[in-house]
């Protein structure tokens, strides 16, 4: 007779047959007669049955040999179990040992220090929790496919090792052959901006990186961001895309992963709020606000992360913080016509405190106040040649934005350290594993 | 009267009625009496028709001020005209210019030399053939993503700058805080292992680096791979999986982007007859029929470019070359139980002589046999201590393998060269722009 396989998730279709699920034990427990298998093979928990009595007795005695992440091939008839996790439960005949696990694991149903926890990052990953935020992050990414690709967007990769440069500081460089140094890419927004003129409407999503001695619990040396840029977009048209976007990306986590949600012990209520029109407030009016709230910010600064929390205090969905000052912000940002002091820009925060998820901008298109701005901020022109012939050779409106994949994993998964929203991250101490 | 925006692959929807559209010149014709611009938006081709007579003085007159890559807005109706490029014509109402382009635009319609047209990527990649190629990279990541999706493979993203490595050689280094060196990524499989062990079915998607002195059509310094591994696949259901998603990616490209692959001359003859099963041929059977060829290759040699090419000459499919000597390939490939000289590996060889497109293998799930290769390799075993925990705690049965993404955008756009299939490419001479 052939085996016939399943995944955990796949269960539902073979209720009152005998299949082979084969996955790691994640629980054990026996009352003598009786045995229970929690397993997990990465779609599920499933509980598997055994029964004294009704097992020949060597595959009983197995039972006895498991430990916690030993890995099995379990065989037996699939049951609906409302009690059980998720809704069906195995009544085993037969079981395979595929993988013993000593019984030193380190990560056992205890509290372990955040240290501990990141220096077994590999087998950390396994637990419920970081299953579930790597599947939340999973869906936002598919959720963000989806939207763009509805949209006629073009995914468009953007260098990694880079000459020009977008931001100067805390910049990683590694010697490239006789070119001299290459820099890794802080963002690919001037890549990106050179392929809306190719392609109309593009966005990018890879790694970015920043050499920054922060040790925040908003900081990631490597972390992925994704970046539209829209032809023809002005800041406006941009902030409308970034709602619609983030409703989606709401939307679609609700809709599909409610049992991650669940495990995450995410309170859902304030997420379901999560709909447009999201106010837009002018940087002036928010440093306003800010000072009557009792923050020493004063007009000119950019907002820090007790400011952001102050900030969305009142509202219960993302808020946009507009036209900030020129000084505060990138050199490529155009400038406001309606007060030169500032730029058409915008930074979304996202509610209850979890800070800002996107920063973007309409992008300065008149050529020559964009050599002017190049000049200020002491860049080299040569290195940014090729970003002018984009201003020189039919410039045209554009706008677009990064938005911070951890930062949004951490925000709908409810979880306040980025830390565990990537598979594995860098921070300044931490390079391994 | 507000104005109506459309894209030019939106037009269909907009047949007789009044429309906006903003885009660039690509072409300019007039014959005194009436004149043409063909226009692109990234989404299309238009043909926009000027009639003198029809139209106010200034307006006509505008039109002599056009060069190519100027950023127009036309307004005016939108008629079917089966002639035109794209199936629909604009009869011109309105016509304003956004961005002048000077007379020098250095991509003109004749023959420019590679480095000429490297050197000026960000403009050469508005060119019909580039855009084309954009798009069918861009429709293979979708198929990709769908695919994978569909199945429910969960997208983990695994770290650029890293401790451990997979492979030695040609790595790039950069300095990172007080951690030593750190390197980047020529393969996110190592942990890609781990995330299978958590996740059961994943796959990674991002840039791989390889800093070699090759000078070859087909090596960039960057390049975008995407690695799927799979708890409790052998080697066989992982030929499966592959052979399935190469079908998957070719029919949807065939579907969704023909006028891409008609842009291309793309002859579409060979790619519809991409079905499976591709055929399995033992290493050792290659080299004898190589060497039936004229080939001076010798059991233990890894094949050459001249070698895959004369060994698809006899297939109209992709084909997979099995089993490898141990000495040709990597430390992680589990050794063949039929013949411990070579391993469960095998390399999928696209047809017409596009070369290797995956390279894959199951994985040594045996801890002391990969400890050992550890050692004969000469590698540092502290640095995979955490790569022997996936075989120490709970081992697996798991296979996997990684797509080299240009070079299968190389061999469905039927391009010879890759560095024309990612929009900035990274050659060992080539960091700019």
């Amino acid at each position: 007779m052939s085996t016939t396989y399943a995944t955990i998730a796949g269960l539902p279709t073979y209720v009152g047959q005998s299949v082979t699920v084969r996955g790691w034990c994640a629980h054990l427990r026996s009352s003598g007669k009786i045995a229970f298998i929690v397993m997990r093979d990465g779609t599920g928990l499933l509980q598997c049955v055994l029964v004294k009595n009704q097992l020949a007795p060597e595959v009983w005695e197995r039972f006895a040999s498991l430990t916690l992440e030993t890995s099995v091939s379990v065989t037996g008839e699939v049951r609906a179990e409302p009690r059980a996790p998720g809704g069906y439960e195995m009544g085993v005949t037969g079981l395979t040992v595929l993988g013993a696990s000593p019984l030193d694991y380190p990560i056992q149903p205890k509290e372990h220090g955040i240290d501990f926890l990141l220096d077994h990052r590999h087998l950390w990953l396994r637990s419920p929790r970081q299953v579930a935020l790597m599947k939340v992050r999973h869906e936002i990414i598919n959720a963000i496919h989806e939207f763009y690709g509805n949209r006629g967007f073009i995914h468009v990769d953007t260098p990694i090792l880079t000459a020009a440069i977008g931001e100067r500081s805390g910049l990683f460089s590694t010697e490239y052959f006789e070119e001299g140094n290459a820099y890794l890419a802080q963002t690919g927004q001037l890549y990106g901006e050179a392929a809306a003129a190719a392609l109309g409407r593009i966005y990018t999503f890879g790694p970015t990186f920043r050499a920054e001695k922060s040790k925040t619990r908003r900081h990631l040396t490597e972390f992925w961001m994704m970046e539209p840029e829209m032809a023809f977009y002005d800041l406006n048209d941009s902030l409308q895309l970034q709602e619609d976007m983030l409703v989606h990306i709401v939307q679609r986590v609700l809709a599909t992963r409610a049992a991650e949600l669940k495990e995450l012990e995410r309170d859902t209520a304030p997420l379901e709020k999560i709909k447009g029109p999201f106010p837009r407030i002018d940087y002036g009016d928010a440093v306003k606000t800010l000072q009557g709230k009792g923050s020493a910010i004063t007009w000119g600064d950019d907002l820090g992360a007790e400011d952001e929390t102050l900030l969305v205090a009142d509202y219960e969905t993302p808020i946009f913080v507009c036209n900030y000052p020129k000084e505060a912000k990138a050199f490529y940002m155009k400038e406001n016509p309606a007060d030169p002091r500032t730029v058409l820009c915008a930074d979304c925060l996202a509610p209850e405190g979890y800070g800002e998820i996107i920063g973007g901008s309409q992008r300065e298109d008149d050529h020559d106040k964009l050599l002017a701005r190049i000049h200020e901020e002491g860049l080299p022109v040569d290195a940014y040649g090729w970003y002018l012939d984009l201003r020189k050779y039919g410039t045209f409106v554009h706008s677009g934005f990064g938005l911070g994949l951890e930062r949004t994993v951490a925000w709908v998964a409810g979880t306040p350290h980025i830390r565990e929203c990537i598979a594995f991250p860098r921070m300044m101490h931490r390079l391994r594993p």
